[in-house]
């Protein structure tokens, strides 16, 4: 049982939380728009009124935001977190972004005497509430060690994957992944729609075949029904993939199925549907493939 | 228990005719080096002549062949399947053909009394042996209600999609996704490698991740070492491509990552490579990253 | 001066007919639909009632088809070509067929006492009456020799390439850059448009820029207004493209940009747009672009 | 005939002020690396100490420098350029720089009492020898009335084709033809060289094609012959295409065969290609092919 702070809790932030929680242990929060994760005052969270005053309680703190900026917010100025660390606490950032700014970050931290780990996830809110999430976690060994027990309460993969950035660098890794496979998944579908097979039927297949990956059972079935609220929408999926893109170009990589596709998720923005969970680029493939892919009249 | 035939016994018919075995089945063989074979007359397989006289003698006759000029042979012809078909058979092809090879196979089929399917699978040795295999029906529905609980020993997952030419269809529709994620997947591991993860961790951690299909899970690890025998190589998956790459331009679909992975498995042959399993595009991704793909002095 | 024959009298082929009239030969010909070509007789062309007789007359006889089946056609069979040739004689294709299609057909022609040369033409009816066309011949040098002359007619630029079928070979190798430039220029054409630069003056800048290929000066413009009548269209480009791929794919060359391309080719196909020339490739961008083509309450 | 300035006198930029002198001009200039433009002065080249002392001495200043970081280093701070203007004096950026940087530039160059072009050219030193050069041109009217006259001197194709920050992203969207042309190019010769033509004589016919830009009529040879000095190198080629694909990410343009052809200049790099001539996608294109490219025991 440890005294943790979490700052950040947005969908998947406050099901950590409450993950840490049903752990046994103290959580004490903080999150921009208070009424959202009022929910988890119930479940026992304590409030904290900064990101700073978080940090000043726990000996452990994570964070959670969408991308860099968020990041910057909530760790710099005079109630940022940063300014509530100190010797012997932890900070474990699970926010995807860029490895450099996660580095960056992580130099700053020990400044201020305490010790930095990125420990982004991958997976879905399924994944977390079946408990299949899985942890990339970059950092110190020592400080590995000292908080791997508090990781698998969330995990329980957790791999540590090398030294500060790299967890955040494992992470656009895997999420290029997500991308591809949902554009080739509805390459599949269309392939078959167009050839007779019935839209369900190839996705029933599909979801049950060697293809078959948490995402794609996942999000497979958004190509029959859209959801309603997109957990990771076009907007988020392609910061993912410009991060991918920018690293590749740096170490030099050639991406050439992410490069294809992260064109297709351009183009979804410009169709206005950036606000889609981004399994939408499936209606991008139809439209050019002249299906109609919402016959109830047009949900897009 | 019926009397079934199965003609194709390679790695993986052989280890569905076995399946079929252990169900309690009779089952009569052939295969055309009869050598590769013989390890299921221990386990109760009898041995016919020919494609001819495995029809003759069995109810249900099963194909797995290699391609759509291996199953003209095995069917056509004085001593082929079609000669020994009559009324009240089933014949059941589980082969990757073309889905008009499968259509006007099944024709023919009509025409000599009996009836076909179409039941290709999807999923490698390692999915049948967990019992994780699936298939893809095509042909009428009462001769899928038939031969379903004989289907169902092979998968447990058994799907119909349509009428025949279709289950062929929807499994092209399936390999596009084995070969575009296999090279995705390769792209992030070489992004991974090159911003200074360990090969080994990154293929750990994206083999536990939200990508992890169950291809992943299985061809994931050869990036890390190709195995010895190739059970799907580079020209078969070539040749799976090609059918779906044919299908969409007939059918008017883009596949714009399919398209893309398919110049890498022509790069792949190009290189000597054509005889390793379709992993092998990791390599080829590896040369145009700078990669020196095996420090062990080149298998390749 | 020689007695030349020419079947197929489409709008290309007509033009060159005139052009071989105007240099002062004897001209007999033919055409599916006489009617198309009536205009040629009052400039002296002789007509024929077959490609039978049109041989016949000839010493050398021109082809210029639009695929593989119509070139069957004016070939095989009691009335075709073949029939009407003999020792001495010259026959020539223009048309865009399959290399191996095309040596196939070179050793009926010899059979027949006849040689044959495939020269296919790059270039558009402009390019052509501005005496810049080039033609790129298959076939035995000595016979190349013989009937340089009058291919220069044609041309002025007269390449030999090699043997039978080199001319097709070389003729889909040089199609295919002409689609993909086309996607190009429209990806550019439409980075400048949504930048906030005038449409009109993209294409201008484009077309006298160093991408300012004949293609794209003539084709260029086709983005501000659609020809009225499609000499190329987008059937007929992807014919080529699809000969191409499949040389690739048995020769072994990977063609990244070619096969993105006709992807989109394949998308205009499905919205609708198979009969426009295949700039139209501009419009299906574009609606990926969000950009509303056609303010004119479209054309499409 | 106008007091001219010219900073940054590099193999484009020397031979620039060179036609301006010839044209009757008083230029003063000024380079980092002087003994590189040394020859100029025997031109008639006046030569200043500082981008400053260029901008105070001319009525009208042209720079011409490798990147952004250049252009800051030759405009700002004590000696730079922009301390040197003032009212009355016009200012003409050559540089490709992300057209956001050339807008901002504009601001602080009217702050500055003058006023700013941007003009980059499209086309190579043979383009500008041959008089074929083209300048498209960003800033207010005015301004570009003014100095026209001046720029045609350079051009002779001159276009005004918006506000500030235009004409750096009409050459940036012309760039990525550039890239894309020369893969496709290298796609058709590789084709037919490994069909059996020679490649010299695809290289010929290509070059005298529809498809025969500028570009290719000049860059295409190299894939027989690299030359000895890379005017425009693979590292500055990606750089252009960098500033392209963020452009289209950020007014939201698929940009499919730009994105393709980037990840071949990514490739290029990493098998330690960057300081070659861009056409050098050939090569990468070649090994995938499995084509010894260099037979001559390897010059790369």
């Amino acid at each position: 049982m440890t005294n943790l702070g979490f700052v950040g809790l947005g969908v998947m932030g406050s099901r950590i939380a409450q993950r840490l929680l049903e752990a046994g242990h103290h959580v004490t929060g903080w999150n921009r728009t208070r009424a959202k994760a009022e929910w988890l005052t119930e479940r026992g969270l304590r409030w904290a009124d900064s990101p700073r005053d978080v940090a000043t309680v726990a000996d452990v703190t994570f964070t959670m935001v969408t991308d860099t900026r968020a990041l910057h917010d909530v760790t710099g100025g005079e109630r940022g977190l940063l300014a509530g660390l100190g010797e012997g606490k932890v900070y474990i950032d699970m926010s995807t972004v860029s490895p450099a700014a996660s580095r960056e970050l992580a130099v700053r931290v020990r400044e201020a005497g305490a010790r930095m780990l990125d420990a982004p996830v991958s997976g879905s809110v399924a994944m977390l509430e079946e408990g299949r999430l899985s942890l990339m976690v970059g950092g110190d060994p020592d400080v590995f060690e000292r908080v791997g027990p508090i990781l698998r309460n969330v995990g329980p993969t957790v791999t540590h994957v090398g030294p500060n950035g790299h967890g955040a660098l494992m992470k656009i890794a895997t999420n290029l992944g997500l991308a591809v496979q949902m554009l080739a998944f509805s390459e599949a579908v269309l392939l078959a729609e167009k050839g007779g097979i019935a839209r369900e039927t190839a996705v029933h297949v599909l979801t049950h075949s060697a293809i078959a990956s948490p995402m794609v059972r996942y999000r497979g079935p958004f190509v029959l029904r859209q959801p309603a609220e997109a957990w990771f929408d076009v907007g988020m999926m392609q910061k993912d993939l410009r991060l991918a893109l920018e690293a590749a170009l740096e170490y030099g990589v050639p991406l050439p199925t992410t490069a294809a596709t992260n064109e297709f998720l351009t183009a979804a923005r410009s169709m206005g549907l950036a606000h889609h969970d981004f399994a939408i680029v499936f209606d991008v493939l139809a439209a050019l493939a002249g299906v109609d892919v919402r016959g109830d009249g047009g949900e897009l």
